[in-house]
């Protein structure tokens, strides 16, 4: 039980640590200057989040270990985030079809998370929607601005959603610990989530002039520990303060 | 005079190993097989001549500090490599030109070093030098290739050396320990070199239809230690294994 409910909140909030950090690499390179402090405001929410859930996971563990530790000294294959928010700050398209697609989950899971048994978890929930919604406005104003923009921003719209499509289903995947979780009306079970999001992504696509690929073979590991070939290079520059320097504190 | 030697043989030795990691990171993107392979051999020569400097600067120190030591577990700070080594792969234009204002360099100054009065120095810069006539030849043949080349290869070369050049001076600046040793007759008097570095650089550019720039201001820093802003992410790299598993061995 303690394991699961560890796992299970690892699997929410590594995938905004990771994207929190992809996020921050841009940090004074952004287009302009208001999307490049939108972008660096929504790494902080994001990695502001991050602390709540490590916080509550290392009290579910009681074993000593502190939200540091669970941040920067796992190995590559106890990072649970999936493959999606790992991939790379390709260009301003890829960037913001990304984050569309993580923030209409993300939007979706925090609204059930809210129900949450877990007070904790619902507590977190509670707080973070309002960022999310929040950034949800953003990336989807930008979908529509570039997809329904030049033909230049169209195309690369395009082939950044093309890209990054194989990586949705991944985030519906439900673990072993979500599983035993979901039967305790502590986890979300998304499968439910998948038709609303869907749904939903459709409309934000075709209003954006965009649209939604055609998939047949999804990209996921991520959330069992198997990441892709950016993850080690993400997680060097992540963790290297705290390598080179065990246990700093400010 | 022991502290002295130690840092005289990482200002050599560094601007092999961060040189030998930039090419490390080319391994498998090459322009073609063909080049990918040299770029990949040029870093390992480095690296190994990189493992001779350090294994004699631990037999040196007589601390117990082993070569991966040295070259793993030091501090930004502590790296005595010049700024030119650690600039990015750009394209390929500023990997020949980064790579060619090296070899020539590289060249003269194990050609000094073989006369060093230091044995393990002198046999080294020998054991050496033959790589690295090498290393200038494969550099200088596709100055020539590119900056002879088309309009856009000519463009481009020219671009990266103009880029690269303020770069060069750092490469003949002479530390404090330097000065010491070349009174003792170990370091190599790298003032006399200089001129002789900007004859033959003239002939090669003149050859390769490219024009060396006029430059009022040098970069420097990084033989003191004080580097770009790249540098911190080349260590996050590098040293990203033994700081996640401190002493570790294959």
């Amino acid at each position: 039980m303690k394991e699961n409910l560890y796992q299970y909140i690892l699997e929410i909030a590594d995938n905004c640590l990771i994207l929190g950090q992809r996020l921050g690499e841009l940090c004074g390179h952004g287009p302009n200057l208001e999307t490049d402090i939108a972008c660096t405001n929504i790494s902080l929410d994001l990695l502001g989040q991050v602390r709540s859930y490590y916080q509550y996971a290392a009290q579910v563990m009681e074993d000593g270990r502190t939200e540091d530790d669970i941040a920067f000294m796992r190995m590559e294959r106890e990072y649970r985030n999936t493959l999606l928010v790992e991939q790379p700050n390709t260009d301003f398209a890829f960037i913001i079809s990304r984050q569309f697609m993580f923030d209409l989950y993300h939007y979706l899971f925090l609204k059930e998370l809210q129900h949450s048994r877990d007070l904790s978890l619902s507590a977190i929930a509670s707080k973070s929607i309002k960022e999310v919604s929040y950034h949800l406005r953003f990336s989807s104003d930008w979908m529509k601005r570039l997809g329904d923009g030049t033909e230049e921003s169209q195309r690369r719209m395009q082939a950044a959603i093309n890209t990054l499509w194989p990586y949705f289903e991944e985030l519906f995947e439900i673990s072993d610990a979500g599983k035993a979780l979901i039967k305790e009306g502590i986890a979300v079970d998304t499968k439910g989530l998948k038709k609303d999001y869907l749904n939903s992504a459709r409309e934000y696509l075709q209003e954006a002039n965009l649209i939604m690929p055609e998939v047949e073979h999804f990209m996921k590991g991520g959330k069992s520990g198997v990441h892709s070939e950016h993850m080690g290079y993400i997680l060097a520059d992540l963790q290297y303060m705290q390598r080179a320097y065990p246990n700093m504190n400010w």
